[in-house]
């Protein structure tokens, strides 16, 4: 038998009707295969990558400067994903992938800044391919450090003034997405911001190739915390670590990183169904169905880190539930 | 202002954009109204009803010695409900409401057997009305005791082998659903035992009138487990203790608790969304919206514990995270 099938017996072994406990018997199989183990492990970390935008005035509500007030919150430990990821038992680090801004040194941070924001993809590249590749190998660093820890789950986030006009741009250049319907209101534009980051976007797309290779998608489009969540997915599906995608920005770097090896969404685990449009096409595009369904468009991991618990009832489920053999003895 | 008007500002204040936390601001919304207060506290307990069905050898692939062996799993620490509420930091109590056994006693278990299993509601009521009181009173009991040691928060969950049958009586009685709309395999069901399933409630519920009042109802098809189920609602929202409405069996309480005091859905937060079909039906007649859609079929309250980790997200927010103006300044 394959480890899918002694997983899928010890399930059917447990005290419950058959198939019973739906989508957490699918996750307690996705998690035993990832672990390659009838016996998996949750220990969860949130990993926050940041990053900044060159062409964020043209497409945010918001300033760059919130980005990095945003991180001062995280390390503060005030803000909806810390609240999340401690409910959780969940550790968090917040990655400087490129924040417009001097932070100081902090425990929680790692210091891993490509350059204080992208250049504008209005009118150029957002980043070198050299730069690409030091995010790209950044991300796998943080994401060997963690497993060197111990690390078996990495819930996924970001944060970035900007970064989801880059990820519809990604999703439209490396899925062939429909680009006006993966464009939405981000952090809260009203609708002449929305028409304006529309155009903006349009206009950018119409810099490059209908359709491009991954590599390039990013190399045009940027962010540096989305290159890095891309990385850190990639490194991650490496070492079988269970990977929780959060919403629409971790979701168009699971898209990048799927065109450059289809066989990462293996360690993927969709957590969360975005209110942001477009999420739903990212998700078909890639076949995945998020286990929660709450309404929420914040990112920053909140969604990943709300499905944690439901990793565990998984595991817990594969590996202390009583079996019927147990019960009926 | 009133308090959900203060509660909603102390949200619209928070270090997010406005609304972007979707229905765990809802939620947070909700939680502060029952419990009248901007800082709701979740101390979360599952109480578990269980019960025997005098119909069940007509209805259920499982005989109702299954009943109590699941109660001694409960006891014994090791079924899916259990694992669940631990995760959850929730304490598990069961009740025994009328299981054909005699059940030793135990320091989980709550002895309020009403009688050992309903009469069999194919051929007679299920229940006397002085049997229904007991089972009201005895279920606002263990809700006051539970509330008296702090217990804000209450998730519901059920065993009774052949209770799908009852709850789907109940919803057809009395609140005029379909009742071939209702009719599941329940534990797992084959095509014979469906057909026979259905024929049993079909001639069941021809005994009685089109309609009846939702005591009626419970006297007619029981179970004692699902009247102390709709005992607790009604009492933990006299007591402002927020109830987790977990599947199938505690959504018919709830619509029987609902047609005996409409406002008792205030303190009910729907937890799953079951496979079990019929749950739809009776949901969208409450208007109501489970958090969870993960494709269980269990009950024992899995849903309902699953739930307790998104209540604790919404009282963190609204007690613990960040003011944008702090963020700012």
């Amino acid at each position: 038998m394959t480890l899918q099938a002694n997983i899928q017996a010890a399930l059917d072994g447990k005290a419950k009707p058959l198939g019973s406990l739906g989508r957490i018997e699918a996750l307690a199989v996705q998690l035993g295969t990832i672990q390659n183990t009838l016996r998996p492990l949750v220990n969860p970390a949130v990993l926050v990558f940041a990053g900044d935008h060159g062409a964020a005035p043209g497409v945010s509500a918001y300033p760059s400067s919130v980005t990095a007030a945003m991180v001062g919150a995280y390390l503060a430990g005030g803000a909806a994903v810390n609240l999340f990821a401690q409910q959780a038992g969940a550790r968090l680090l917040v990655v400087d992938a490129g924040v417009a801004a001097d932070l100081p040194a902090h425990p929680g941070l790692v210091p891993a800044k490509v350059r204080p924001g992208t250049r504008d993809w209005r009118t150029s590249p957002a980043m070198t391919a050299a730069e690409l590749d030091q995010a790209l190998h950044a991300a796998a660093a943080a994401v060997d450090r963690l497993a060197g820890e111990g690390c078996t789950v990495l819930a996924l986030g970001e944060m970035g003034i900007g970064n989801t006009a880059s990820a519809a741009l990604l999703a439209h250049k490396v899925a062939g997405l429909d680009l006006a319907a993966l464009t939405g209101r981000g952090a809260g534009l009203d609708d002449a911001g929305l028409a304006g980051k529309a155009a903006a976007m349009a206009s950018g797309a119409a810099r490059t190739a209908v359709r491009l290779p991954p590599r390039d998608a990013l190399t045009e489009y940027g962010g540096y915390e989305i290159a890095m969540l891309a990385g850190a997915i990639l490194r991650a599906a490496e070492c079988r670590v269970c990977v929780l995608v959060d919403g629409v920005i971790v979701t168009a770097a699971a898209i990048v990183a799927h065109a450059m090896r289809r066989d990462c969404l293996t360690a993927c685990v969709f957590a969360h169904r975005s209110a942001e449009p477009g999420h739903d096409l990212m998700l078909a595009h890639l076949g995945a169905a998020p286990l929660l369904d709450l309404g929420m468009r914040l990112g920053e991991g909140t969604g990943a880190a709300l499905a944690i618990p439901l990793l565990r009832a998984a595991a817990a489920v594969l590996s202390d539930m009583a079996n019927l053999r147990d019960l009926v003895a």
